[in-house]
């Protein structure tokens, strides 16, 4: 196909993502409801289509170095195995054929790798119905999130990226002729500079999101001039495959070799993950997941560029509320969204003593309003992707048990999801503490749990932020209607490196986050040491390598 | 002072130097000649006066927590002691100082920050004829290279860092307005985006030459709102003494408290750099120096910024020259300047084997030009910083004693240097190989030692690139008049991340890299991981933290 025609046809794309980078307003090439007035009747129906053909059966991915095949996924919502196998590949060949598929690349224009990456973008948007299956039966997000989270709102954050892959590159002149005098003598040199990429990129997924950080990475790299190698996490391999099938074919649809990107799949019996970091050709990686192995990487590599995203505790400051009920849906909400497995997902909510008991039985009703309403409580909660999170929110529970100044405002049940009965469901656990408790809540616990804590609002601000800053925050939420306690709290959060959304109720859910506007993680605290994104996402993911001559 | 009248005045100075690194160009806004016709009678005599007027005295910098005195440089032009004492600093007393003057510098604007940095380099600038005799009198370079090289060319290197950190600054949108449809509800958000800096700057500078790397390190982490300790080499403390006198006066001036940037003078016996290093208030560390140090931080320093410059081995290639004594005149020159102490001076001299004799006896014939006359010699070739580079010499000169193929070209010796006849001074030992005896010098030499190698073209650049990819290389030569030849070879230098300079001679010292025209170190081999400069030199020095409300 027309390599020009490409770069041509998404020119306008890439200036609009720049310019909203560079304004932060809210744009998206793409729409994020699912709805048939949009996509019309027939797309839905196909991605369902290829979704259920696909079950039970080998996933077609031509890659070199098939040792075996794989595949252990199991649905959150039929809790059945999905029976779908993927391709086990050697380390070695996947990135031998890396290497011997790289010189084209590097060599390629970077305005056209940058338009091969929003031509994969704009592939997996037209395949997102079906991505929207896969998420939902690996991940549990409800089919409207699975759409849009992991849909357009993920290809925005990758969009995003290009954009300012986009900016570092072109910041770069290619040329240059420099004229000087040395002594009487006047020295004319042309001058010329590459752009370097500086090696293979690995993107770790994690399991319950898997392609909202993947994106920003795959296409930050790619479009720098690095391969990619997409090491998925075994519970949630299908979403990632299919990001890697759609992106091989793009690839070879303008001459390039698929290789470029692989995936590669492991089993958590016999993990890839460290052979691949430990690996002198992969120069760059890109971490989302378990705080624990994101700390062992950030510990541990060296010589190597790291991107992470962990956890943290989210935490909500109630000081004072224009309106308690308008407050604690918004939070209610926020907390029951993917059943509080996100990474924006509050944990701690503190209230100032005043209103505790009243914020408590709001925040109750409100969930209660979701988890009792079937077609609610399935679009917002979704399914809990794993047994580890029923067990982390019974650990809590086991915990507390006899604890003065502990109480169960809301005990955790499952719901009956409407249309899968054997859906893995539970709504949110939530435990009133008077004053800190911080044992009980300072760690993440990766599951629906919920603690109303009675604090003061200045001391609940220390708290938060003292959190914040030794366990890592991804999003702090604060309510008051007091500009001065504002005022004064908010260089807290600043200087604990956390992001605030300050009196947000109403429709938006308040842990959205918004490519081209929101910046996601500040490296600034043990959340993870990388931003989506900005600058510095991009700038170190090539290098520049010059050469000069005497000119005319 | 006027703060916004000095943000005024150095606007157009940024401006230019943005234009500058964009375009690639040739520019400065210093005079890089110590001429009196640019600068007056005056200020050569004030600058010797107050280099004089120093020795054998304490070093006035009024610094927290003085342990005790230390200093024990040595001028290689005289080999006798400066006597000149520095304050060292208990290390916890000056972190803590740096954090006391953090808050105000992190909150002032980041343009107030860019023009305090330039009003640092305009008065170092100022007291250049003082500072040249300083590197003088610590490091051996000669009088017009101290002046140029440790001055206007490094202040450049240091405003090219802030052009860089202005353009990362500017890129980030300070507010935004965030508004789109949720369902049917028009949401309306309203975004603060700060800045903020990350961490405590530790620059550890190298004894040769502090200032080039150190100018742009310093200001890279300052106008980003960093505070710096600066850890000068100890037997090159004086220069950085300066410096860091001058921008504390520059502060205070404007302010501000001093202890923003800090001296941590140490000595031979009790370094202090891994101290500040392992602390947990370091946040960024730029080093430049040995690659054993630089190796061992390269492999264990992580969750911190590191960026690093080395060493390497420079080669160059004659392959097929237009004019032999022309091309032997540009390589003696560039390895007789500052007698081979630069991270730029060429080590290995392949030659076709054509050519190898006659090339020879021509590099000799122009060493011989220099080191024959004294006032040249003096001037290019400056003195020996230690007895350690008298010592690599000697060494090599043992190993190659009755070596088969190996054959001395010219001996090493002293020349009389016409002002100080003490100088440690040692003109280039020059050694020829026939074919390879990788051996002898694939390893950094540090001192006047030059290989000349027999080998064929096509067999020299692949040797010459397997060097820099494996040992590090931060400048490679090559001179050809085969196009063809030249254009084969230059991918693998692109390859291997060495910057190359082909078919250069006259005026110019081929190993001059240029400030806004010319990229120092690429990133991609061992001589180091940090470019001189580009945006990734810059944009992980600060983090962005938002904030986000509800919007009218």
């Amino acid at each position: 196909m027309d390599r020009d025609a490409l770069v041509a046809r998404h020119a306008d794309l890439i200036e609009k993502a720049i310019a909203a980078v560079e304004t932060r307003i809210a744009w998206s090439p793409f729409k994020d409801s699912p709805s048939t007035k949009i996509h019309g009747p027939d797309k839905p129906v196909a991605g369902k289509a290829a979704f259920e053909n696909q079950l039970g059966k080998p996933f077609d991915l031509d890659q070199p170095g098939v040792v075996d095949r794989v595949g252990a996924e199991v649905s959150p919502y039929t809790q059945k195995p999905l029976g779908i196998t993927y391709p086990r590949c050697s380390p070695d060949t996947v990135i031998a054929a890396a290497e011997d598929a790289w010189p084209a690349w590097r060599e390629a224009d970077p305005e056209l790798r940058l338009a091969l990456c929003v031509e994969m973008a704009e592939r997996l948007y037209d395949a997102n119905f079906e991505m929207a299956q896969a998420v939902m039966h690996v991940a549990g997000q409800s089919y409207t999130q699975s759409f849009s989270g992991s849909g357009p709102n993920a290809l925005d954050r990758g969009i995003e990226a290009l954009a300012y892959a986009a900016k570092a590159i072109r910041d770069v002149a290619r040329t240059g002729r420099y004229e000087r005098l040395f002594g009487a003598e006047r020295v004319a040199l042309d001058k010329t500079y590459s752009l370097v990429p500086r090696g293979i990129g690995l993107v770790i997924c994690c399991a319950s999101f898997p392609t909202w950080n993947a994106y920003p990475a795959m296409f930050a790299s790619l479009a720098t001039g690095n391969p990619v190698i997409v090491k998925p996490h075994p519970i949630a391999i299908l979403p990632m495959a299919i990001v890697v099938r759609e992106c091989r074919k793009v690839l070879m649809d303008y001459g390039f070799d698929a290789n470029l990107i692989t995936l590669a799949a492991d089993t958590l019996e016999e993990p890839v993950a460290q052979v691949l970091v430990d690996h002198p050709a992969i120069q760059i990686i890109d971490f989302t997941g378990s705080p624990r192995y994101g700390g062992h990487l950030e510990r541990t590599v060296t010589g190597k560029l790291l991107f992470t995203e962990t956890a943290g505790v989210n935490t909500v400051v109630v000081h004072s509320v224009a309106d308690l009920e308008d407050t604690a849906r918004a939070i209610a909400r926020a907390s029951s969204l993917f059943s509080a497995q996100m990474c924006t997902s509050p944990q701690v909510i503190y209230v100032a003593p005043a209103l505790t008991e009243a914020f408590g039985q709001a925040l109750v009703r409100q969930i209660d309003a979701i988890a009792d309403d079937p077609a609610q409580a399935a679009g917002i909660m979704g399914a809990i992707q794993g047994e580890v999170s029923l067990k982390a929110v019974a650990d809590v529970r086991r915990a507390i048990e006899g604890r003065d100044g502990v109480q169960v405002l809301r005990e955790a049940a499952p719901y009956d999801h409407p249309q899968f009965p054997d859906a893995r469901t539970l709504t949110p656990l939530v435990i009133a503490s008077k004053g800190s408790a911080a044992d009980l809540y300072a760690e993440e616990h990766f599951g629906p749990v919920l603690f109303v804590v009675s604090m003061d609002g200045d001391e609940a601000v220390k708290e938060a932020t003292t959190l914040a800053k030794t366990r890592g925050s991804i999003s702090s939420y604060m309510y008051s209607t007091d500009e001065d306690f504002i005022a004064r709290s908010a260089p807290l959060y600043e200087m604990a490196g956390a992001n605030l959304t300050i009196n947000l109720t109403g429709a938006m859910w308040i842990n959205f986050a918004a490519a081209y506007s929101d910046y996601h993680v500040t490296g600034l605290n043990p959340a993870g040491n990388a931003c989506l994104a900005d600058l510095a996402f991009v700038a170190s993911r090539f290098r520049i390598v010059q050469r000069r001559r005497p000119g005319a």
